[in-house]
């Protein structure tokens, strides 16, 4: 089946938005099987869409568009392509009751323009929209495919996933299987590196490594028709990277390192303390992202300044003095005091120099001393990250995360 | 005159590569006021790129490609070009030269496909590349300019910078100035609904709207020939949007909540301290992601617990046990003892029901309370916020930087 996408936005044709929302839909169409043949961008202007869509008809089967489905004067996506098939827009009332409750206990007032969502060309498919107002919409003309998705990546996804794979899934016999693997401590060149003669030879599974800040994704995609046999060929797979990686495969699936470590610490029922100078709260929010770390997640102290340090951690004056905030010592004694003053399994600190100030000759930037305190032992890390300040925080995360799901699943082994 | 935009390449096609240059190239044209009209990605197939080469050209004034112009057998693009103009390769003798140069410089083997490169159309010039060994192409027809641009975006950008840009300055006395205003506390279809006269009606100054988490971003842009009649322009409409959104407007200027927060606090020098409940740490985490925060912020305590709440926080536990966790007076006496204990100017302090567990008919999950004491007086917000768990929680901190503006740029008046 022939498919092409058509992105609409002004936004994108002026550079002030990176188009994601297409490489998204090709990775996923490409994993279904289906092969993409062309992208177009349009701004939002009713001549120029109305004939890169009367293009995209006249040589593909599936067109997926996406943005042009707001509430907003500018949004045309559906009016032009109704017009273009002669479809007139009808009320759906199950949007509009919907839409209205949506907005009934938001913190945003109901405006007219909201309506606009609630017009549906005749005929055509609603696409639920979970994470938003406007639904997406599936138009089928002369045995074509239209499905028209909104623009904002989470909508976009959010109706992809929920909508149209099912339907491309229902319709594709071909199957397509993907595992993915999640590395840690490592970067992508040297886990390509670990793959080379796979990825060299590949035809059927195939592999793909996508680079994270401090992480690694491995997918690998085998296609066919017989369940059993793809996930035999994925085994066989799948002990190639336990065995490569086993010291870095941190997780069989796409979660990020933090998602996993909360799971695990919530599964395992392990408490968790944190104590960050240089990460300023990171490590404690991507934690507390997942549901129900309340559960194991009791204290988190960002202990910025030397005063904050002393006052709440009872850092000694006299260790900061002499060995300076960003030091052994002193993560030394951040978490282990965390642990007493919160009394957690697990206590973890964090001080180092995000930059891009603050670095010395002996001291540079990028300099982070991570504590671990667990079961009375503390482990110290000592870390030198590159790259501009949020990069150095986010790897700093994730080395912390590392560390927390080794230790604790190693002590639980 | 109207551009547009093709890349060439399978890689983009399938979704393993996100296409930045095509970002990047609109947002250079479009600061030179051009206006790009399409962005279109074919893959590396010699039909479909004639074909949407043969498009382009029907409708645009200047055409730029990306990729295909390599040593491999799949880059194709100026060999498609060439014989779609009917223009012989011819070797190019300079461009041999600088290649056999490129190659003596480095440790890299010369292989023999690379003498592809040294094949020019005839009467193209060439855009010499030092960033690599695919040198760029310009080609006039029929009054219309294309122009080839290798695909690795280093070496596509040093083309275009080099070679393309100065070319373009040359030919184009067109002025493009735009001015941004983020504002807060406000939906994108309320935005637009108070703009809505302006906007029906805009030809220049144009004006877009583009939503994010709990903050919008109006883009007004204006072009003409005359730099101080394009700023006399946009202060009038600047006036505008100063009346029409001053509860809103935040910052005019691209920069986040947090950012423009964060850069406001170490301006007045005004310090800060943070208790965060259902954030997590993602408003210390968000204003530490400022460089040279250390001097305002030192204290954050994210108390997750009651426990943590009693200990670090002093909270009395009647309070939590009569008006739970959740409430108007646990905020307050966060804050006000937050205050306190950092020695801050301002405190603020955040307790809520994320979600998507432990929300009650009384209290819903998105209820969230926020402290904010400043000078000695102490302002509490209650706010109801829908959407999943992460969104409440950044909606949450967009909230309380929006507070923090509003207090200290008030304070400061």
């Amino acid at each position: 089946m022939k498919c092409e996408i058509i992105c609409v936005g002004t936004e994108l044709l002026v550079g002030d938005t990176l188009n994601t929302n297409v490489q998204y839909l090709s990775r996923e169409l490409s994993n279904q099987g289906l092969s993409v043949g062309y992208h177009t961008t349009v701004g939002d202007n009713p001549k120029r869409l109305e004939e890169v869509v009367k293009i995209a008809f006249n040589r593909s089967d599936l067109i997926i568009t996406t943005g042009g489905l707001g509430p907003t004067q500018d949004d045309l996506t559906k009016e032009v392509i109704a017009e273009l098939f002669n479809k007139e827009l009808v009320q759906d009332e199950k949007v509009k009751e919907e839409l209205l409750q949506f907005f009934a206990n938001r913190e945003f007032p109901f405006t007219p323009n909201n309506l606009k969502q609630i017009f549906v060309p005749e005929h055509a498919e609603v696409l639920p929209n979970p994470c938003g107002t406007a639904p997406g919409i599936l138009l089928r003309e002369q045995g074509r495919v239209i499905i028209m998705l909104p623009g904002p990546p989470r909508e976009m996804k959010c109706v992809f996933e929920e909508d149209v794979l099912p339907l491309i899934r229902k319709k594709n016999r071909q199957l397509v299987l993907s595992r993915y693997y999640n590395l840690s401590d490592i970067g992508e060149s040297a886990v390509e590196d670990r793959l080379l003669d796979l990825i060299d030879t590949q035809t059927n599974p195939t592999i793909a490594t996508y680079a994270k800040m401090g992480e690694v994704l491995v997918r690998i995609t085998a296609n066919g028709e017989n369940e059993k046999e793809l996930n035999t060929l994925l085994d066989q797979y799948e002990d190639i990277m336990l065995e490569r990686f086993k010291d870095n495969i941190f997780t069989c699936s796409k979660q990020s390192l933090a998602e996993t470590v909360a799971k695990l610490l919530i599964e395992k029922n392990i408490t968790i303390a944190t104590a960050e100078s240089c990460t300023g709260g990171l490590i404690a929010s991507q934690l507390t992202e997942e549901s129900g770390i309340s559960k194991v997640f009791g204290t988190g102290i960002v202990s910025y300044s030397n005063e904050t340090k002393i006052n709440l951690l009872h850092v000694k004056a006299e260790t900061l003095e002499k060995f300076g905030a960003v030091s052994e010592e002193t993560a030394r004694e951040m978490c282990e005091n965390l642990q007493k003053i919160s009394n957690a399994d697990l206590a973890v600190s964090v001080t180092g120099i995000a930059g891009p100030e603050g670095g010395t000759a002996e001291k540079p930037v990028g300099l982070v001393y991570i504590g671990l305190c667990y079961n009375g032992i503390t482990q110290i890390t000592t870390c030198h990250f590159n790259g501009e300040r949020k990069i150095i925080q986010q790897k700093t995360a994730n080395k912390v995360f590392h560390l927390i799901g080794k230790t604790i699943v190693d002590k639980a082994k």
